[in-house]
């Protein structure tokens, strides 16, 4: 039995999510690989992910492992399966690795971007991957208010609601904002991400920026552990997962 | 009566080209817009446009002109439009013009981008915009092939069978190669293009710069103005129309 740890990249917008389901609708990101994956191999195959990204939602380092019993030669993985796999769906690099390794259990640390473009009108081409913000954004604001949630807090309150985990704690090592022109990118590095985190802060950043919200709010929501107290989930098609990192 | 100039930009991949057409299947973007303008201004509405783009390229910079009775203020049209319009058409820029303007008879230039990427394995993020070329392009004969065919020349061979024009003399100013690891873009610039010219120029420099075929082989196709000495027309994907150039 060998454990091959692949770097996927996905344009998420035609699918439901990474995680298997068995509803109706557009594929996940999983099922669309286990399909592909079984029938490449001829065996059953199960996907484990670093990190469930949602529906809409692209990955560009996504982290990914699975087992399997056949002896195709490493270097022959990516071309065979980049083949059979529809375009927005592509293998970048596999690697074997110790039976034990696991793409989210043995995970680091991650890092996501967040694109948000703040022209007046929107642009045409390339719309499906950022967020289109009209009002213009105050730059020192947002940055101040990223600084905020640098560190090690409980973030409950930038959690979608429902959500069982064993803590809310999680250290974010930094949110860095770059700009260019209109383009502004978030970069978001952290141990651990709770669902919906990334979208969530990203909100109530915008909210701060377009002067919604006070900088104090983002202590106050920190502080309250309510996801009534921080800003609305923005929208999915301007995140990626850029990287997971490992030991 | 008013005269109207725009500029525009969409995704090419959804649409059938850009001309107005009775056939089945996708729209076009001149009978999107048509159909939305007149809709707007309460009055049948008819689009005249620089260029007539092919089917799934691209336009950053397309220009269009059309008459209005409506005396809505220049600066409304712009929202008004993009709030009604799909989300891969947008209206850039509009001025009032003199009646005589016609935005393909007062086209003094065009400029083309054509956008490939060179990577061993394709991406999945933002593939409906370049062509993917696995095998490694050898960018100093891409480079002096462009070279031959920079200049005033009977282009036929580099024109879809077909087309009846009155001549097949157009000048190109540049083309200009620039690359950044594994992405290029060509970049086209003249006083007028014939039908799919990009594309077979693209084509039959993917050909050279693949040692596929020789410099001599450019001279040779414009020299004896027949199609089925260039190459191929490479897909409209990687093509976008960036800016159109009036006295």
């Amino acid at each position: 039995m060998r454990n091959i740890k692949a770097i996927i990249q996905y344009d998420g917008k035609d699918y439901c999510g990474f995680q298997r389901q068995s509803k109706q609708g557009s594929p996940s990101i999983q099922e669309t690989l286990e399909k592909l994956l079984s029938q490449a191999f001829h065996e059953k195959i199960t996907v484990y992910s670093a990190g469930r990204t949602d529906s809409g939602v692209h990955a560009l380092g996504q982290v990914i492992n699975f087992y399997t019993k056949s002896n195709i030669p490493l270097e022959k993985i990516v071309p065979v399966l980049n083949h059979r796999l529809p375009e927005d769906i592509v293998f970048s690099k596999v690697e074997e690795v110790p039976l034990e390794f696991h793409a989210r259990k043995c995970a680091l640390g991650k890092y996501y971007q967040y694109h948000i473009y703040n022209g007046q009108q929107p642009t045409a081409i390339g719309r499906r991957y950022y967020y289109w913000v009209a009002q213009t954004l105050d730059e020192e604001l947002l940055r101040r208010g990223a600084k905020l949630l640098e560190g090690t807090h409980d973030f409950r309150s930038f959690c979608a609601k429902g959500t069982s985990v064993k803590t809310f704690v999680r250290t974010l090592y930094y949110i860095r904002v770059e700009r260019q022109d209109d383009w502004w990118t978030l970069h978001f590095y952290g141990n651990g991400f709770l669902r919906h985190m990334v979208r969530i802060i990203t909100g109530t950043l915008i909210d701060v920026a377009l002067k919604r919200r006070s900088l104090e709010g983002i202590s106050i929501a920190l502080d309250g552990k309510d996801r009534k107290l921080a800003g609305k989930t923005a929208p999915p098609q301007g995140l990626v997962l850029k990287s997971v990192y490992y030991p």
